[in-house]
């Protein structure tokens, strides 16, 4: 788990940030107790340090996601199915036994009033207008995405398209600062599109998405193949690479070609004015831009090419962005009193 | 060219529809002069039948649009670069001579006295409220797609996808009431999504493109080449396949795997709700809505499956959607004033 700590508009400065192991074998409450936790000790620092409390919480995490309703439909990494995150979290944070009485999951609910958080709250009495914490339930690639656009790569673009190239490939379509969630919370989902039918078999049940091709997890295992080591990472593809090694280099070639077909489709679709490129694989740097750059100008035909440029967040990205989305919700609720 | 007057909301129901040839083969200023003559024609009927002046113009056309410049930036079809199309309309439409001394294309503003429509609007001293007309410019799919969105087949659906299977393929995607542009006026052009890699070349330069393999026009190629008959049409595929003939069965089932693989891909991006399907093919009803159901159903894993359904407004869907975009920039200046 990471967090962090995100200061008031209009830079929303990063103040802190910190990581913690997820408990996932424990199943979601142990889950929803650690960030909980967690979430008491970035108020407490918040407080000492800034002698303020938190107008808002952002949560993200991998899956589907349905923003609207606050629930995790379904987390893959977590072994989360239908997960009313937004409420549990909204509960324990707020402390409010109305909020359980109507919660629909009671067994969920059983650790409602004995956290950290809760006690140092002020309690809903004392100081009503501080006390209610908005909670938002975003997707981490989705809240990635809105990080990059409003203080990152994106900073000031109108729209972009925002690729993480990770263990998977995901990615986050921004236009007018906010992130497109799609219909059903899906939308993004780039590395599934198929860029060659009789590629590999893909954990989602199809063939030949991009993400079996060109992920840094595939670029990893392409080069352990290649080279014999079964520990070979995208990384040690990127450095035999630049030491100018052929069978790297067939095979870093062979994973651009991939990527600049699937983000080809993806901006013959979105037309995006700039497309950000992050996750594991940017982190080669020009050995992965330079030729992805040239890749993609050999495809595109009337497509008018988007600016390409490296993630700059990092993999905190997606807490910022759920900071971000926080404050979103706190100025709304604000604005509408 | 189609053009119709939309009467108010929140209806917006079209009240009279009709259609002129374009003098393309004369240049873009008598094209301008004709769209003047037949806006010309429209406001005529409008205020004999219903006692009242147009609010505002829209305006559409095929290519690539910059709606907020209101530049023609490319149309193939009528041989037009970088047309200031909404200002060469709004100074004739509004008799404007500030805005006439203000237009980099000063030979394009001679005839800016001496049309019908000129003649027959009140001018700017008399009325002004109303003789200062709006004029949007949009992009004929983008404003297809709008007006299915609000008053066809997508009422009152969040996010859709709507593709006409025509002479080309293209595509606007519905977001929230709105039809997304992208960066640069490209967004939703699905039919340029390469399908087969090794596929026929497209006019756009790349190979396979979905446009290339499924639109009527492909189908009809290929049904001519099977058939024997030059002069087959999509619409005669359709009808053998009705009648069971093996040949167009083939061909047709070719064109839908191509159709439910762009699509698919569209659907992994973009996560509508409703895929609403247009265009010339899209009269073969069920002969290509039930294989196409249930090839996008088979090709699909993780993807929510969006509702399939035909497009509503047929071939005048542009026009509706332009008078709209009209209203829309209608109320958006009341509401400011």
């Amino acid at each position: 788990m990471k967090a962090a700590l995100i200061g008031p508009a209009p830079e929303h400065r990063p103040l802190y940030e910190a990581r913690r192991s997820t408990p996932r074998e424990q199943g979601p409450d142990a889950v929803v107790e650690s960030v909980l936790a967690f979430a008491a000790e970035l108020r407490a620092y918040g407080v000492e340090q800034y002698g303020t409390e938190p107008v808002a919480a952002g949560v993200c995490l991998p899956g589907i996601i349905d923003e609207a309703a606050g629930v995790a439909l379904f987390a893959a990494n977590l072994g989360w199915r239908d997960v009313p995150l937004r409420q549990l979290l909204s509960e324990r944070l707020n402390g409010d036994p109305a909020a359980d009485a109507a919660a629909p999951n009671a067994a969920d609910t059983a650790y409602a009033a004995d956290t950290p958080y809760a006690e140092a709250t002020p309690s809903a009495e004392a100081t009503p207008e501080r006390a209610r914490i908005p909670v938002v339930l975003s997707h981490d690639v989705r809240t990635g995405g809105l990080a990059e656009g409003r203080i990152g790569a994106g900073k000031g673009v109108d729209r972009f398209l925002f690729v993480p190239l990770g263990t998977g490939i995901a990615g986050a379509i921004g236009i007018d600062g906010k992130v497109e969630p799609g219909a059903h919370g899906g939308a993004g989902e780039i590395g599934h599109i198929v860029v060659r039918a009789d590629g590999p078999l893909c954990g989602c049940g199809q063939r030949g998405c991009m993400e079996t091709l060109c992920s840094a997890a595939a670029v990893g295992r392409a080069w352990s193949e290649a080279c014999g080591d079964p520990q070979a990472t995208a990384a040690d593809a990127a450095k035999a690479v630049e030491s100018g090694d052929p069978r790297a280099a067939a095979v870093w070639n062979s994973a651009i070609d991939a990527l600049a077909a699937g983000l080809v489709t993806g901006l013959t679709l979105l037309d995006p004015r700039t497309l950000i490129i992050g996750g594991g694989l940017a982190e080669a740097g020009e050995t992965l831009f330079a030729p992805l750059r040239e890749a993609v100008r050999e495809r595109a035909t009337f497509q008018r090419l988007p600016t390409i440029v490296p993630a700059a967040l990092g993999d905190a990205a997606g807490c910022l962005g759920a900071g971000l989305l926080a404050w979103d919700q706190h100025s709304a609720e604000v604005s509408s009193r």
